[in-house]
């Protein structure tokens, strides 16, 4: 048994994964415009190479021949194999012609998608989104014919997840929530006008190379850009870690806590242990635990009390003249207010659920074939009336605006939410060990990124969801503790 | 015999070869600082799956079948088989662990040397030369073990070119350029003081994107980056074309004319024809003659009298309130100012060749086993001396200037000097269909573009360079035309 093998075909995986995710992420950055169908081409070369290499006779062999020498193996191969195998047995399912033409349609779709958001133009996208959920239909039935194809999707993104799962978690945070948003909206709303002014690309640019080195982000290994919709990426390794923003230009919150939340997913990306760069076991475990990091930093942390201390004199830095009548108090409370709005991605962090319940709604009837793709916008638009209580003025304010549909992902979004209340609960473990308060009001994240490292980051995906969440928590999963941290901030902001 | 294979092997080269260009761009442009060793070990992958590709039994049956059918083939065909097959025979001759193992020493060369540049260290960068130089010379003799290594990398670069030639050319321009230098160097010299001003990167860019356009390319198909050293470079085939430039914040001239540069590299790219996209007859055929396009574009028509007299009151207008003094002649003279300096990049049209020699002599040398690479920066300095009259004060400025050595490119160099001598040529004959100076007075490229698209763009690599020249010129190329092209030009700024 040679078990260099394992390492060399993670090794050649990962440049594949690191050659198509530079495409990908030059295609949202610097690629020219009309460039869509050169990269489509090479793409299409590359993925089907990745699905030989993963689904070929030698990789078969090589672990069947792993997997029955387990007792010579470390545990962390162990977990290898295992991963691998899963991917195998996924990826042996899907015929390799719909594999590959499946990542060209997604593709094209990013690139109408980008264009029909601009025009608000939903008809010239629902051909490809309806293929992508057709899709994501078939390879769940070809993957686990018995499985509900949606359920199938839950829990690739998030291991042991399933719509009971996601339907007994929504529905207590919808009972609970929609009484505070209530409440809150009946009282005079914090002034947000406040953080409103003309700021330059430049200058949040410069600030937010800042924020980065703030919250600890090691610049040497984390790259930074500007695109449409902000996301993370590594390329190749957690080495190379690569974070994107958004700048609106009369708002500086906007790429701030863009910043830090895409600065959450680098920092546990490269966190994982030095010599898991290159297998399976590098990087975040599941979408569920990287959003409850990315959604830690931006929330938790990026609002909190204590950091609004001392990030307002740097603001005052690195705006200057805009902001001289702003007082600390205020600048807490109008990133704070909570008001229901239009956009996911600026959502307050009350409301902010309710914005993934209504794509969690949408996407579970789709898949379970009682919704047509057609008629998303009128539902989309229905939902948030019913609960934001807001009306959808287009498409791209409404169903268009995010893009994680085009990029096929389906099933993604309640990881959202589940992670913002397992953050919560780390929280609550956090303050046993570290003085978060104390940190966060000297700007020193240092005890805060040692404690993540140590119980979270590290792992990599070497543990499971589940198994990680037992041995951080020591205790059950909880979602009120996370509604109890919601109200006790909207007892900070507005004293009910 | 199966002739869509041909395309498929074509089209999965390609593929490598836009993956491995974009990880290479992407080093230079955007990759954090710390990323170099991810990269090499991506690369490493890449580079030997291409040579498996390249050299496979598949490929070798499949190019032998092809060749024996050569009449069932178009000349295009015929034309692919035959420079597939050069590249094949060449490459397995080579072991492919050292042909992987070099690709990863120029990653690692690629950091070393910039670093070492910025602090004007050769001594760091010596170790990486000497292995450069070392394995260009293996490899020559593996691929042609009874010819001399220099003139294996000449044909290269220039298919026909040899040392010989490169002696009689080079002598040729020292004997009449010296006497031009000298009689320039006599006279008081133009001011270029009035091109100094400081100018910010924003106005930079906006300049260089209305430049890529008044010259014709289509900023759809062709990126713009910055990078310490321009450069210009296809991903995939001529439809993701990429340059870059450097910003020089007291001169815009300098990125101005490496803009021009680079852009003309790109038109002869993007002129390729359409279908032969993902061949290896897509972009330009030898370094000469892509140099002999770049430097058409930057000199014979950027430095102009006619253009000059298109592009200044755009120059007042891009960077308003610093050239309100200037006059359009000033400007000219400035821009054409002969004198000797230490940079080939900034160097003027009748200096420039000097510079090239320079570095012809120390590569002629050490692959011929008669200079030791340590010794390099004093031969630089002693040449500089010589044919430039120059003192080079450190290495920054001197040996380590250039980005050439350190990408393992060993004989190109040459190329520029031979390219700008085609250009010359290339001008005499357009001037026989084009009133060029009228097109340029009114900064319309489009009759120029379109000769050159036709004579020389969209053949991509079909015709061999000699035959080229012989279609295009209908006579010899001959040296002395570009002579008395800088002689005129000469009188025009000098009246000498």
């Amino acid at each position: 048994m040679d078990k260099q093998k394992l390492y060399d075909l993670q090794t050649r995986m990962s440049a594949y994964e690191h050659a198509m995710g530079l495409i990908s992420y030059d295609a949202v950055t610097t690629a020219p415009k009309g460039t869509a169908s050169n990269r489509e081409r090479t793409l299409a070369v590359l993925s089907e190479e990745s699905y030989k290499l993963s689904t070929g006779s030698e990789t078969v062999e090589l672990l069947e021949e792993l997997s029955s020498h387990k007792d010579e193996l470390t545990d962390e191969e162990n977990r290898m194999v295992y991963l691998l195998s899963k991917d195998l047995q996924m990826l042996s399912k899907i015929p390799m012609e719909e594999y590959v033409a499946y990542q060209q349609l997604l593709v094209q779709a990013d690139a109408v998608w980008h264009e029909a958001k601009e025009k608000s133009d939903f008809a010239s996208f629902l051909p490809y989104l309806e293929k992508i959920f057709e899709t994501n239909k078939r390879f769940a039935l070809y993957c686990a014919p018995d499985k509900d194809p949606y359920d199938f999707w839950l829990n690739e993104y998030e291991e042991g997840l399933d719509k009971k799962t996601c339907d007994e978690f929504f529905a207590e945070l919808k009972s609970r929530l929609i009484p505070i948003v209530k409440k809150a909206a009946a009282l005079p709303e914090p002034d947000d006008g406040c953080l409103i002014a003309p700021v330059t690309d430049a200058e949040q640019e410069a600030f937010s190379r800042f924020l980065m080195k703030t919250i600890g982000l090691d610049l040497d290994h984390c790259g930074f850009g500007t695109t449409e919709h902000p996301f993370t990426t590594s390329l190749g390794s957690h080495l190379d870690e690569r974070i994107t923003t958004h700048y609106n230009g009369e708002n500086f919150t906007y790429s701030m806590f863009s910043v830090i939340h895409e600065g959450g997913h680098a920092l546990y990306d490269t966190g994982s242990k030095e010599e898991y760069a290159f297998t399976v076991l590098d990087g975040g475990v599941s979408m569920g635990i990287h959003e409850s990091q990315s959604r830690f930093y931006e929330n938790i942390l990026g609002r909190s009390r204590a950091f609004s201390k001392y990030i307002f004199p740097y603001i005052k830095q690195f705006y200057p003249g805009r902001f001289d009548d702003l007082n600390e108090e205020d600048y807490f409370k109008a990133i704070n207010r909570v008001k229901p709005s239009l956009i996911r991605t600026e959502a307050d962090e009350v409301t902010y659920c309710l914005h993934v319940m209504v794509r969690y709604e949408l996407e579970k009837r789709i898949m379970a074939g009682e919704l047509e793709v057609r008629d998303l916008p009128a539902e989309w638009n229905r939902l948030y009336k019913e609960y934001l209580g807001v009306d959808v003025p287009n498409d791209r304010c409404g169903v268009l605006q995010d893009s994680h549909w085009s990029g096929g992902a389906v099933g993604y979004f309640p990881s959202y939410a589940l992670g913002s209340a397992y953050g919560a609960q780390f929280m609550k473990k956090m303050r046993l060990d570290v003085d978060v308060d104390a940190c966060l009001a000297k700007g020193d994240f240092k005890p805060i990124n040692d404690w993540n490292r140590e119980k979270i980051w590290q792992h990599g995906s070497f543990y499971t969801p589940k198994q990680l969440l037992d041995k951080v928590l020591g205790e059950n999963f909880d979602p009120a503790i996370y509604v109890e941290y919601l109200e006790k901030k909207c007892k900070e902001v507005y004293g009910i």
